[in-house]
């Protein structure tokens, strides 16, 4: 099968790591990047001397006609650079969050499904061998119901200077929240306060209510002397933790159990709580780099093969999810239904 | 000066724990002891020969005269037992919470009030040298203001017949932010969900308000698979996190720091944000056993001497709390004024 | 079955726990205690009140013929006190180091294998459910061949008035490793220093060899920073590390191996190491205190039903290690042969 | 100052950090590299497009006549580069260990002091702010007396082809505590065994002890199922633990002390043994690359300013140590002087 033509926009933080899986990934043929800093141009030259580059976004689609256009620029420019891709007639992955505003977002969702284009959306955390292996018992049940979710996202800074901790945050919460627990979320409610003169909220705590009546609970702040990355996933049958700061063992699933013998139902006089404490038992995980099976999965969904990836509605979601957690804190905390 | 003569009523879990240091104390002379279930009271005298034991309260207190009266029965008879002790002229020890409701407590510091009796409640963790150190960092400005508070007490069961997480573990938490922070709460908001047959609410997240803005936030679980017993403490100077489950380290102290330089307070255009990383501490606590000390400061109380010691009124406001956060959770989690 | 008599010798720091855990249990009953403190006695009598209580053993001995005598004096007395009681016919249970030398613990195998009495000794971390926990894998072969063991027992203090710290720590590792291994001791080696004004060694490094060619070290310290109670068993097919000071999870298994290809034995130039990493896991223990374990197990050995006790030839060679352990430091270093 | 031109020999896998770093110094100029793989040398250009690369050594050198070479090759090949370097009029940098033999690295240190030019042996650690931090502690008697060092490094793999465990980890420990401790060691004791087809020793325990009697251990070890890099220096004063997996707090230093009040110091019959137990403190540490400071160093000490450099002399008294703790493994564990 032929590979896929790909170009690059935006070579700040993170567009060298989408050019070097793309250089890497025999899926892919990377052609292009673009960016307005003419030095940083020239240093990816230097990696890639195959590769062209533009400053003008236009001439890169018009030259080199790419197929999937990767757009790694700051949130504000994400609406303008995919619906250009878009109408040049490539299918695009873009950064998240996917767009400054739902409205955008969901500009661009309508856009990807009138010109019959795929908009990718770079949920990297749902590629790793650890959100992977959370999916994985969840799905195969071995965690039984889930009780609750509760997630830490905190560290001390990097103060963002045009989002509030809630957009810097806690799309990586959501998306794996989304990855995982497949049900639709139908409201949220959210408490924040800033300690910054920009009055950017710099700690929040968001909960999450899913049609089931699930719940889950996101601490995240930039005020915290420790960095903790640590979701708690509580089950019926087992319960499972996910540190993301572990080195060789960021899953351990706990065989501890809570169930509840009931005598009598109608007065619940009599409840007996049973508990069951196992074995802990921390997987072995892929450790495959997240963008490596993430363009993988990409090639397969152009491609026609099945994967598993998340797509501009998944991003136009999350999205939602951000504006209902910021609008519950500017009107002092009431649930928001999505 | 002259021993406090001291009565126990309640030989459960805790009893034989205020037995225990009142015997070993040399403020107090242990005189009585009260319990419905005779077996728990020949064990008393078999370890307190001197012991005068008794099933009938009334009796005790007719017979033996105590100065001080400690309780330590379920709640639900704890305003019962104050009353009849402060009206037999006694001081009263209660254990936390005070009473079963606000109106209650409310009761019991009235009557106190009108009889120049004292009544302490036994807020245990208040004495611990952790606790008391972390007053100590903030009393001496060496925290700085505090950005916010974050409290996890979370663990397996275990599941109280009649009471909801919250009456089980936020006692704790309450009792310390009110020994540390020593500000006026002013409201309270609350998410919780129950997950058992008697639909008592066992995972809460409890926000508090204070009157500088300050905010803290409790995560109470009895469906968490690891136990977890953290506060972290964010201040502008340098910020603390107390473990409680740590052996020797229970408290670092993290000379970290943000601060911000606004080169144009209209506009905030241009902010500054500056982090400092320094060492991390953790002092050396003291280990005394956190009754021992309280009986100390309860002595030193009775003799009119400086002490540090919650009092009625400290647990009528935590019962006041536990009372807002319920309401809160039933009634769809809107912020309560205290 | 009737109940076996037991009687505790020494009632300092130890005795108090045989004497509960012989109360409560139903395979025997508690008849006596000595001890040459009074208070000592009084104390007990307070708790146990059928107890009968002498300052001399010999008394003890006529007066209530215990069956079993368990000894838990200082060690210099071990000898005498054994030979004693099992020349009034009983059997034994003896503190752990046994004897104050081989010779002396030596003599009371004979005299039990001669009066046909049983000598258990008190190894009481080989009741643990951990170290049960860990025999039971490696018996099963879940370990494979074992590459080594290696023990950390190291502490601040608390230094011994009249023993080095290989006297004090060891015995804990040398039992608890004749307990999983099961293998001839051959030699052992050791290097030792002392710090403190008695001159006893407070630093120690022993290496032990087996029969098999497997080797076990130990660091043992009073000078440590730190607390470290960890032992790792490296093994062919799966490693298990056992750290005491851990509370949930004593022991963790890594299902990781090493295997060699070796394509030409001969100049086995081309080997290729082939790692495995697995899962961890940290199996559910059985969290019953010891000494109850211990006296279900001695009571089950007493009335001729099959036991795994430790018997006094297993704490001779204990003894008879860490003679040679002191041999070696004293003569520098070389390897002494048991 | 001009700048040092300074060349690089071998690309493999740490010559491209040296490239890195020398690329970066505002003290040097890059300018050659030569290694025998053609595509290393490749990617080196395209990395560094003014670098020129060379496949011969001497043409390398009669071209580009660099002041400093640095030796990335295996350690087989080291002396016979640095001794053409050096005959070429060069400084040399060379990789740890410094040669193959105790012989091979006398006769570079013997030629740089005949030819008068400087070889700086590449013990990173000793450039790190951690060690630094140590060697700070101990030299302005924070610590006080050392009572002894232990090192733990231990990891599953990887096998080396042809060293034993000892030469791949032990040059980490001994540069370390060369650096720190500076004082003469005076003789080596090891143990080792191997489970591998090669019969390289894979598990060693190496005892050091120096002039003024401290000894210190290390632990060495391919078969651990966990890495561990764990160094404890206890002291009389304070005493420090250095744990290089830590991300944050590297260094903890405890502020506790054992000391030794003796009554009768002939009898030494009556000793008072003080615990003292303070704060713990981590201290904040220098974050810089080691290898930008040892540029920086090196700089310094070829400009003939204060500087703190391993030579030649420090890498042939590591070798020295490799040497002897294999003899005394071979020849089953004495103590060899050094």
């Amino acid at each position: 099968m032929s590979r896929v033509k790909a170009a690059v926009v935006g070579l700040g933080y993170w567009g060298p790591n989408l050019l070097r899986n793309l250089h890497l990934s025999t899926d892919f043929e990377l052609v292009a990047a673009c960016d307005l800093d003419a030095k940083r141009l020239a240093r990816a030259s230097g990696h890639y001397p195959a590769l062209r580059t533009y400053t003008s976004f236009d001439a890169l689609l018009a030259e080199t006609k790419p197929e999937l256009v990767a757009i790694a620029t700051p949130v504000a420019s994400h609406h303008a650079l995919a619906m250009t891709a878009l109408r040049a007639g490539c299918h695009v992955l873009c950064e998240k969050p996917l767009a400054a505003t739902s409205k955008e977002a969901s500009e661009i969702v309508e856009l990807a499904g009138r010109l019959d284009r795929k908009v990718f959306v770079d949920h990297t955390f749902t590629y790793t061998g650890a959100v992977r292996c959370i999916r994985e018992h969840y799905e195969q049940g071995k965690l039984g119901e889930l009780f609750y979710v509760d997630s830490v996202r905190i560290n001390l800074g990097l103060f963002q200077p045009d989002v509030s901790v809630i957009w810097d945050l806690a799309p990586h919460d959501l998306s794996i929240l989304q990855h995982v627990v497949q049900q639709k979320l139908v409201a949220v409610q959210a408490n924040g306060t800033h300690h910054n003169p920009r009055q950017l909220v710099d700690v929040a705590y968001v909960t999450l209510r899913y049609e089931s009546g699930l719940t889950a609970h996101l601490h995240l702040s930039w005020l915290s002397p420790v960095k903790v990355r640590r979701m708690i996933f509580s089950g019926t049958k087992s319960s499972l933790i996910y540190d993301d700061l572990e080195g060789a063992e960021k899953i351990k699933v706990y065989d501890h159990g809570v169930s509840f013998d009931v005598s009598d139902l109608e007065t619940r006089a009599q409840v007996l709580v049973n508990y069951r404490r196992g074995d802990m038992r921390a997987p072995a995980l892929d450790n495959r780099e997240a963008l490596g099976t993430e363009f993988s999965e990409i090639a397969a969904s152009l491609r026609g093969r099945p994967a598993t990836v998340a797509m501009a509605e998944d991003g136009l979601q999350v999205v939602r999810v951000l504006e209902a957690a910021e609008q519950s804190i500017q009107t002092g905390g009431p649930w928001i239904n999505l």
